[in-house]
């Protein structure tokens, strides 16, 4: 919120229930905008200093930064909607680089029209969502984009957060015979969203596994075990997280589909529509490579947290081959698991 | 960038002239783009590490953050594009907090159908911005909508700057009888966007004043000048920006119209199009506020930057009438300057 009219109204009322291009333009009604609808949700002392940006001192360590964009279509869906889809991608994306959340940014483009109660909604999906984790939204932007140029809202949030252990964890410190672990299930975060938008009904609605990450590594990190990698399943699912990590690391994988957790709906649902699971997108589970050793303290450090309870060991890294990943299925035939060219998916986040 | 092939696909070749949805995917195609097109750009070492976030140890200090979002229409104007004014913006919004900036991010909403090769000189543009300025984009994302829910491309940059001073900057430290400092003449962002656009021709052709205010801060803190407020002049302008301070002071403001730099071709648009320059958006112009006694010293170290050689005071703090900001006028007469409901030019920035 670059810019703030508190003072100047002190009970703001909003004499629009759509949103108009004027709300963008610097002018009072784009602080009235900003203060009833993101300042009242996100409400905390960075924000309420009215200034450019948000000033602190984080606790010593490392410092990690990310971004994402969210454009997903529809806004909300079963387990979810793209304010918190906002919070948990970057919250997650900070966790994957082995750091805790600081602070977060939002920036919101907002088609012209759109309801302000559905902007309330989201912004306070988002508020809960970042309180819950601990983590404030400390500074953002607002603009608005005429009628045909959006579609009713794109979130941006970046995010930065402290890395207080001495690990380096990334592909480069993948070495061979290191354990794959899966934190849950696969699938149901693109699924949730495409029956959302294409209006399927499946016998048991599928929920989006859209989640914070955090507590997760959190609860590796202070186990004190040795992580080499971790990733979060987004966009590319498994499938496509595992062959970059196995390019990238200048090494191959092996899989074995038995343990790879599957829900029985989205089973069905791929089965009916011709998708693998391998590749749908997650928005609330990640893989952790790491020493074989370490297997079992980490799964009973993972299955602490109700999110990741179906944690379990997928595969492992052999030297070699750079980026080829096989799995053996459940007939015990082999299969290259490759990385698609596109995603039949679009606008899952 | 927050996945990425390279290891994979190390001359990436891209097959397509224009942005397909495929290309926002996860698959192939989503990593040729960010390879082929920032990846080159930007290139650095955070990037190339191929991780989720970015992650290193910033200079002991406070920590600033700020983010903004760029959906100006068009994307090519006289004197900057939509690329440039996104790394200014941010780089701006850190100055003003007194913060020498470290580290940006960079997402990316593109409409199917974009050009390539246009968001590749866009890109070239940011990266070039953010190499003068010696700061690296060190993540970021790039998301693909359907055609006719975006316009080209939107650009959301957030960035994070270092505070090695002790001075707290902002509307609270702001005390009655301080002088106010405007960098340079105002108007000409937001005139050289709305003549792009509307296919208006002046006599002598505006360009914008978008630029990074860093140097200039850089260039006040190292003469160790007390500084009270920093705001740039963007959505708004010059009028509502003194307004919010005011307001967010408690205090109120009295100003010279015969001092306020307006170059003749902006004076001259403005009374064609009945704007008002005091309210026209700019993108390298910023106020100072600051004890009167450090005019002297502050404006000789803003005059050693090029950006800022009109440097001068156009106004005094008062105590009291909270918000209230007036004007003496060239005929000696009182104006009080009011901050307009919406703004006349929708997409500056």
């Amino acid at each position: 919120m670059s810019k703030d009219s508190g003072f100047l109204c002190p009970v703001p009322i909003l004499h629009h229930s759509n949103v108009q291009m004027a709300h963008g333009g610097g002018g009072r009604l784009m602080h009235d905008l900003i203060d009833s609808v993101f300042a009242q949700a996100f409400d905390n002392e960075w924000l309420a200093a009215h200034h450019d940006g948000a000033v602190g001192t984080p606790p010593p360590g490392r410092l990690a930064m990310t971004t994402d964009s969210y454009v997903v279509s529809p806004l909300f869906f079963r387990g979810g909607d793209i304010g918190r889809l906002a919070v948990c991608g970057t919250l997650n994306d900070l966790a994957m680089c082995g750091a805790m959340p600081y602070w977060l940014s939002a920036g919101f483009i907002i088609e012209e029209g759109f309801e302000i109660d559905t902007l309330r909604r989201i912004a306070h999906s988002m508020a809960e969502t970042a309180r819950h984790a601990g983590v404030p939204i400390v500074t953002g932007d607002t603009k608005v984009v005429d009628r045909g140029r959006g579609d009713g809202v794109y979130i941006n949030t970046a995010g930065i957060g402290v890395i207080t252990h001495d690990q380096v964890i990334g592909p480069g410190s993948v070495r061979p015979g290191d354990a794959i672990i899966l934190s849950g299930d696969i699938g149901r975060h693109g699924i949730a969203v495409l029956s959302e938008r294409e209006g399927l009904r499946f016998e048991s609605p599928i929920e989006s596994d859209c989640a914070d990450l955090s507590p997760a590594v959190r609860s590796l990190m202070s186990a004190g075990i040795e992580i080499h990698c971790l990733r979060d399943l987004t966009r590319g699912g498994l499938g496509c997280a595992l062959v970059e990590i196995a390019a990238g690391a200048g090494m191959s994988m092996t899989l074995d589909e038995v343990t790879i957790p599957v829900s029985q709906p989205v089973a069905a649902a791929c089965e009916i529509l011709g998708l693998d699971p391998l590749y749908i997108a997650n928005e609330g589970r990640f893989i952790t490579i790491l020493p074989e050793s370490e297997t079992a303290r980490a799964l009973a450090a993972l299955r602490e947290d109700s999110n990741c309870s179906q944690a379990v060991v997928i595969g492992q890294v052999a030297s070699g081959h750079a980026g080829l990943v096989t799995m053996t299925g459940r007939l015990g035939t082999g299969r290259v698991i490759d990385m698609p060219s596109g995603e039949l998916l679009p606008r899952i986040c």
